[in-house]
């Protein structure tokens, strides 16, 4: 069956203790589709009154359950999340929409809630159609067994490939109470023939404003998920659901703006637990021997410094120059040409582990490479470029292109 | 010094055999900066009258050469290119402007021309300033020693870490008389630090009248080293130029648009020509094992049949499948799904090797895995998509991603 992969070497030490929530209750089962030995399905179950926001892969061949989602969040109300982790249920036509039928019709029949109150996320193989059976028939079991301190065997149930459960948590103050949030995830691994979905559910107590919810939710993507990449390839399948109980006490009145100072100690919050669960997925990035972050500053916009960024992160030759532990920042000025974005060629700035490498469009005057030997040996990477035309700014994360990349995707499915 | 690397296994059998073209002379010589024992340094010299069209990398850091050639092209009169395979003077600042002034000025002097009229070229390390020197010191010996029949010397003096000189020729008719088409180019080698710079010199016999002349070149150009890619990066230097000497008889009179009949046959001898060079550059590409057309039917428009072919053939997990001999099709509708262009999941149809995959949505019934096992064990992978929204048609080229890519690039410069 699934050959388990050796922990990534970027894998942290230890896992955050995520604390319960007042409101979700989680319970993990294995259907025994793919994987023996571990469970691969999480049932999370909201109270009445959870509200929801959700961002979803751009993919113009999306999954089944992606297309729930997309309709459910028209509402925005949440009573349970099923996920699976044996098969995307992507590309696989009206038999993969029927089961995507059955498995809500009985979620909702199970938890007694609404059709779009419930939430789907399937990782896997895609192109195979997905049986609801072994999903469907565990599933009054799964509720009946949930509590608010699964969270560890729910970031274990999710993960395909990834090599270690990646799991975040932190406290915020909104409306004079104290909430907390917590996130799991998976991400980046990968077994053939699937792709890198990023799943991530996260879990408030807070009451929050709907219109507001949805834009803070949005805004915190930008600067983690949508700020990291592994391969510049994209899943069918990837999906973020920010829930929110409310048990805490109920949303800030009179919000509207995503800028109201109430909601700024939560949006930091949000943007810790969603940044450590991206740089997470980075760490456990298919090969990764090194975590390397891009600082984008002086682009035109913050949108084109992201872009910058992510076209130093994506090149292949970035990545693999920084495999082979080489400070080659000729490629770093490659990657930034073609971007796309505008940039001043001989205002250009890159610095390699604080040191400044290149400056007026040509290499520093005195710049010793050696001086950069310790840097490049390290686990993490720092590239910093200033691009010299705007004000625009942007970090992004990536890991480095390794054999084990191709080890792990160019070996044939067995 | 530099290290060469073995034969690309996707070589050539032979050779094209080039013919002379009346009005162009070349010659080589080796400057000694970078390589031993092989010429890296090209000299073309044409007669007066000559005309060009080119065009350049869209990067935004390109190189001093590269702002030259786009600033004589307004003019398109050509009497001397200059090529040199030891560094790319790119991101060389002040320095990097000056060597090209030199260089220029040294081939007006021993030519005879005017500075609107010489057009260079450089590929190697960047960030590194470049000597005129060694250069500006044999241009007179190369101008007295060129001769109508160097081509393979000038296409192995233009290699970087190519492992094959890349050639092609063919003829056409227009204005009732037989023309020639010659071209050389280097591709997708790279000798760390420097990245895959894409030189090509094409020459013609033919009289060409200027505006159709460089829409033919841009058009041609959009067909051949548009539509392939190695590792989706872009190089800071890449050139490619199209010189006519009208020494087979003047201009067809009263051309306008580059659709004019008169234009056929001369337009389908271009395509071939850079169609031919495209394909060795790629089957030159670095660590390739496989050549692989990617065809893409019923897309909006062409151009967005080009980008979905390019998200193909660019995406990491598609290449890794295909150097694993592995046919996962669901890895190509990811692709087609993350290049932004519109198409329809439910009607897209894949085929490998001429075997229908996937078609409505979900693997097509009756679809046999073994079937494809002896195409995916081959050289010449064919991959073709239709998208089930329009017309829109193209067709690209890449290789597979294999150890070889990683081993090239990812070893420390030494």
């Amino acid at each position: 069956m699934v050959k388990a992969l050796p922990r990534s070497p970027l894998a942290p030490e230890s896992f955050a203790d995520l604390p319960s929530i007042d409101g979700v209750r989680l319970a993990t089962g294995a259907t025994g589709v793919k994987y023996k030995g571990r469970d691969d399905l999480l049932l999370c179950v909201l109270d009445r009154g959870s509200s929801i926001a959700g961002v979803l892969t751009n993919s113009k061949t999306c999954s089944a359950p992606v297309d729930l989602c997309r309709a459910n969040l028209q509402k925005g109300k949440v009573r349970a999340i099923v996920v699976n982790a044996s098969n995307a249920n992507a590309f696989t036509g009206k038999a993969g929409v029927r089961t995507v039928e059955a498995t809500s019709a009985a979620a909702c029949r199970i938890v007694g809630c609404d059709a779009s109150e419930v939430y789907l996320a399937s990782t896997g193989v895609i192109g195979e159609p997905l049986d609801p059976a072994p999903i469907t028939s565990r599933l009054a079991g799964l509720n009946g067994a949930a509590t608010g301190d699964a969270w560890m065997a729910a970031a274990r149930a999710i993960m395909t490939t990834d090599t270690f459960p990646k799991l975040a948590t932190a406290t915020a103050r909104l409306g004079g109470k104290t909430v907390t949030i917590n996130g799991i995830a998976k991400g980046s691994g990968m077994i053939a023939p699937d792709m890198a979905t990023m799943l991530c559910f996260v879990f408030t107590d807070a009451g929050l404003p709907r219109g507001p919810m949805q834009k803070m939710l949005a805004d915190a993507a930008d600067r983690s998920f949508n700020s990291i990449t592994v391969d510049g390839d994209t899943s069918t399948s990837d999906t973020l659901l920010l829930c929110a109980t409310g048990k805490s006490g109920s949303a800030p009145k009179g919000v509207r703006s995503i800028d109201d100072a109430s909601l700024k100690s939560f949006r930091k919050a949000l943007d810790s637990v969603l940044q450590d669960l991206a740089h997470q997925t980075v760490r456990d990035g298919e090969g990764a021997s090194k975590f390397v972050a891009v600082s984008v500053t002086g682009a035109e916009t913050d949108t084109a410094a992201r872009r910058i960024g992510l076209a130093v992160a994506n090149s292949p030759l970035v990545k693999t120059a920084i495999a082979g532990e080489d400070a080659n920042w000729g490629r770093i000025v490659m990657a930034v040409g073609k971007s796309g974005e505008k940039a001043d060629r001989d205002k250009l700035k890159i610095r390699i582990g604080g040191v400044l490498v290149a400056s007026r469009g040509s290499v520093h005057p005195g710049y010793d490479e050696d001086e950069l030997v310790p840097h490049m040996k390290g686990q993490h990477i720092d590239i910093a470029v200033d691009v010299g035309v705007g004000k625009g700014r942007a970090t992004v994360w990536t890991c480095d292109l390794t054999h084990g990349y191709i080890d792990i995707n160019g070996s044939y499915r067995s």
